[in-house]
């Protein structure tokens, strides 16, 4: 460690918790991550995921600021919905954490 | 990111959250990396715990690998836990991942 870990660590690590935690929210951004733009390019890359659910979450992450949607003023009117630079520094600072896992969780 | 993160990368990493994300488990692990090693040690860091959740707790991170018990055979019998090196792994992992939150979470 670069020094000792302190109680606001212990708070911004349960944040990210909160948001990385959340059912479906893993898939999506792994989907993003492999290129999915278009709604029914998440659909097909998160296995199970319901149109609602999916709508839902992809919400959420606009929230959080992790995904941006675009609208592209075709006809008919097309929709992208694209990882945020915050999203792919979260999908890194993941990577330790799984790294980690491989080799310790039980 | 070194490579595109995968479905395993997203199990290994809901797997680190399970064990993390359970309530007090942070809190004790950030005790032990403070020095505590006494059971009072530990409920003296930990604001608000119960002697039954902490003995719980301390119970569940040995089962995990992240705490080690040492009987001193003294009289009394003195009782010491102290972190593993996969415990302090874990911290280090979980550092970019406060930093992270430091940054983008909302």
């Amino acid at each position: 460690m670069d020094g000792p870990i302190e109680d606001e660590n212990c708070r911004r690590i349960l944040r990210a918790i909160e948001i990385i935690g959340v059912r479906w929210i893993g898939p999506i951004l792994l989907a993003g991550a492999r290129g999915a733009r278009r709604f029914t390019e998440y659909r097909r890359l998160v296995p199970g995921i319901s149109d609602p659910q999916l709508t839902l979450r992809l919400k959420q992450l606009q929230a959080h600021g992790l995904i941006e949607r675009t609208v592209i003023p075709s006809t008919p009117v097309q929709i992208r919905y694209a990882l945020t630079p915050g999203a792919e520094e979260l999908i890194s600072a993941l990577r330790p954490l799984s790294d980690w896992s491989e080799h310790h969780a039980r």
